[in-house]
C-alpha cells in the first residue's frame, strides 16, 4: 500500500559494493568535531583528548561469507572477530573491545551457539580485547554475525591508505594466496563428502591452506615490528578481498600508480604445489585470492635496508605517478595491468 | 565431516535471550582498563581522559523485526537509528556517531537501498550524529540492519541501570504503548489489503500509533531536561521491551522491587480508543508493548517537586524492598505481580 508505482531499477549487481557505498556516502556530512575521519578507510577515527578512538565493523552472513558444513562454529567466531582486529591493526593502532551481534534461526541449538562464542572469546583472550555489547536476536534463515571493533592509536601514528607517495616501496607480511586455495580445498572435499559421506579425507598436503582459511589471525604484531625497524608506512591496508584490489584503495585515494612484480609475491611451498594440483595461477591467487589478512603498506624508499631481508616482510614493488596506472611486472618481463578483482557479494547471489 | 555425533541439544526458544546471554557472557573477561562497562546496560561505557566513550549496537532483520509491506525503507532507515541512539541517551549521553552494516537480497534495487539510507541521513541530521563506518554485502535472504553507535559523557553524569534505591521515584517520559498499538492497525490493515487490494484505508483515528511505530523519536531531549530540573536519574533504561521488562532489569541490576499504580501509566487518548475498539486491555499495552522508546528512570524522592506537573514526566510508581518484588497497584487497589513480558524473538519463531 506504500508502493511507488514506477520505481526507477538500477541493480545492486551492476552497481557494485563500490559504486553502492559512493552514492549512499555522498549524501552524509560531518556534523561532529571528534569524527577525524569517517567512511573511506578500513577503520574510523574518533578524537579523544589523548589518543583517538578507532571503529571499524563486519557483518558475516551464513551461505555468503561461509559455510558451516566445513566451517566449525567456534572457527567461525574467531574469524568473525579477527577480520575486524585486522581492520584497526591495519590502522596501526591497538584493538581494545568488540560488540558482537548474532542472528540465528531455530534449527541452531544452545550449544552450537556456544561453540560460536567460545571462538570469539578464545579470540578476545588471544588478542586482549573485551567483548562489551552486542545484540541477539532470531533469524528467519541461517546464522549471521555483525562485529564491531573499537580500538585506539597516538593521532601521529595512525596510517591511512592516502599517504602513499611516488617511489614509495610496496610491502606485504607474511604470505598470501593460501586462505583461497584453503576454500578450495574444503569446497572439493564437501563435495566429495556428498558423494561418499564414509570417504575419509586425507588433508595433509594442505593444512597451512586450511588453517589459514578457517583460523586465520590477525596481524597484532607488525604495529611493533615497524616501530623496531623505526619505519612509519606512509599507507596501509589489510588484505581482505586481495592484493590487487587493496592497492587500488591505496592508489585511488593516495592519487598514485604502482608497478609490483610476480617474482616477488610471497608464496608458501603449499599455495604452489596447490596450484599445479588444480591448475590455478599461483599469481592470480596471490593477487586476487583475498582473505589473508595480512598487512600491505608503503615506505619511503630510504628504508629500503630495514625492511630487505626481514622474514616478517616482502618487498613486492613499488609506488609510481597516478598516470601509470596499476601494474604488474610478469617473470617474463611483460607489464600487464592489475585490475581490482576484489570479492563483490552483491554480484554473486 | 566436522560434525560431532552426538550433540548436546538445548533449544534456544527454552533459553531465551536473556537466558542465552547469560550463559555466553559468564564466560568472557575484561583485560582492558579502559573497559569500565561491558555487557550488561544499555551502552558499554569505555574510559577516555576526560569523558568516557558509550558503545551500543543492534540488529533490525526483516520478518523478525520488521515487514517490508507497511514499513517504508526510509522509516525502517530511521527507526535503526533511533534505536541506537536511544540506549545511547539511557546512559545519560550524547550520541556522536554511529556505524551501519546492512546485507540485502538482490530483489531490492539499488533505489531501495537509497531510500533506507535516505533515512539514515534524516536521523543524521537531526539528531547530529555522524556516520562513521559500516558493511555493505549480500543477504541470502531479505534485508538486514546493523547499527552501532558510539556516544559520550561525563564520567559523574553517567547512568546506570543499577543505581535505584528504596524510596526512589519510578518515572517514564512521554507516553506509553502507542507504538505496540500501531503494530496492530498495521497489521490490520495489511490482511485487508490482501483480501481487498483497491480498499483505502481510513487511518485517520491512528495517525499517532501508526507515527510511533513507524517513525519514533529517541528521547535526546531528556538529559537537558532534567539537568536543568537538577534532578540526576539513579538509575535509567530505555523502554524497547515494555515497562515490565524495563522495570525487571532495573530491579534486578539494583537488587530492589517496585510498586507501580495502573491509573498513573500515560496513555495517550489514542491508545485509549483503539484499546476499546481492538478489545485489549489498555494497561497490558502500556506494561508489555514496547518500542515506545522513552525513557524509564528512577530519582530521589526528595526530587518529586522537580518533576511533578511537569509535562514531560509521568511519576509511575516506586522503588521498595527487593523481597517486595515487582508489583502493580489495580485501579481497584489490588496488588498483582508484574511479570517481564519482554520481547523474545528467539522463542516467537
Amino acid at each position: 500500500m506504500l508502493e511507488d508505482k514506477n520505481p526507477q531499477k538500477t541493480s545492486l549487481a551492476e552497481l557494485g559494493e563500490f559504486g553502492l557505498i559512493n552514492h549512499i556516502t555522498q549524501y552524509f556530512n560531518i556534523n561532529q568535531a571528534s569524527s577525524v575521519k569517517g567512511i573511506g578507510d578500513d577503520a574510523a577515527v574518533l578524537d579523544a583528548s589523548e589518543k583517538q578512538t578507532l571503529v571499524t565493523t563486519d557483518l558475516l552472513i551464513e551461505g555468503v561469507h561461509f559455510d558451516l558444513s566445513y566451517m566449525p562454529l567456534k572457527h567461525l567466531g574467531y574469524k568473525a572477530v579477527m577480520v575486524n582486529l585486522s581492520d584497526v591493526y591495519a590502522m596501526n593502532g591497538t584493538a581494545e573491545q568488540i560488540t558482537v551481534s548474532i542472528a540465528v534461526s531455530n534449527r541452531f541449538p544452545f550449544e552450537a551457539i556456544e561453540e560460536l562464542y567460545a571462538g570469539i572469546q578464545l579470540a578476545c583472550d588471544t588478542y586482549k580485547v573485551d567483548l562489551v555489547g552486542g545484540d541477539t536476536t532470531s533469524s528467519t534463515k541461517g546464522i549471521l554475525i555483525s562485529v564491531t571493533a573499537i580500538g585506539k592509536a597516538n593521532k601521529e601514528d595512525i596510517v591511512y591508505r592516502n599517504g602513499a607517495k611516488e617511489t614509495d616501496l610496496i610491502v606485504v607480511s607474511g604470505d598470501i594466496g593460501a586462505a583461497y586455495l584453503g576454500l578450495q580445498v574444503l569446497e572439493r572435499e564437501k563435495q566429495v563428502f556428498q558423494v561418499d559421506p564414509n570417504n575419509q579425507p586425507d588433508l595433509d598436503n594442505y593444512t597451512y591452506l586450511i588453517e589459514r582459511q578457517l583460523k586465520p589471525e590477525a596481524r597484532k604484531d607488525v604495529s611493533g615490528l615497524l616501530k623496531e625497524l623505526e619505519v612509519k608506512p606512509t599507507s596501509m591496508i589489510d588484505v581482505s578481498d586481495g592484493i590487487s584490489s587493496e592497492l587500488f584503495h591505496i592508489c585511488t585515494q593516495s592519487k598514485v600508480g604502482c608497478k609490483i612484480y610476480e617474482d616477488k609475491l610471497p608464496l608458501d611451498p603449499q599455495v604452489i604445489s596447490t596450484c599445479e594440483e588444480f591448475e590455478l595461477d599461483s599469481t592470480m591467487v596471490a593477487l586476487s585470492g583475498g582473505e589473508d589478512y595480512e598487512l600491505l603498506f608503503t615506505v619511503p624508499i630510504a628504508d629500503f635496508d630495514k625492511i630487505k631481508g626481514n622474514p616478517n616482510f616482502s618487498i613486492i614493488g613499488h609506488i609510481t605517478e597516478e598516470n601509470q596506472g596499476l601494474n604488474l611486472v610478469t617473470r617474463a618481463n611483460q607489464e600487464i595491468e592489475l585490475k581490482a578483482q576484489g570479492w563483490n557479494s552483491l554480484k554473486e547471489q
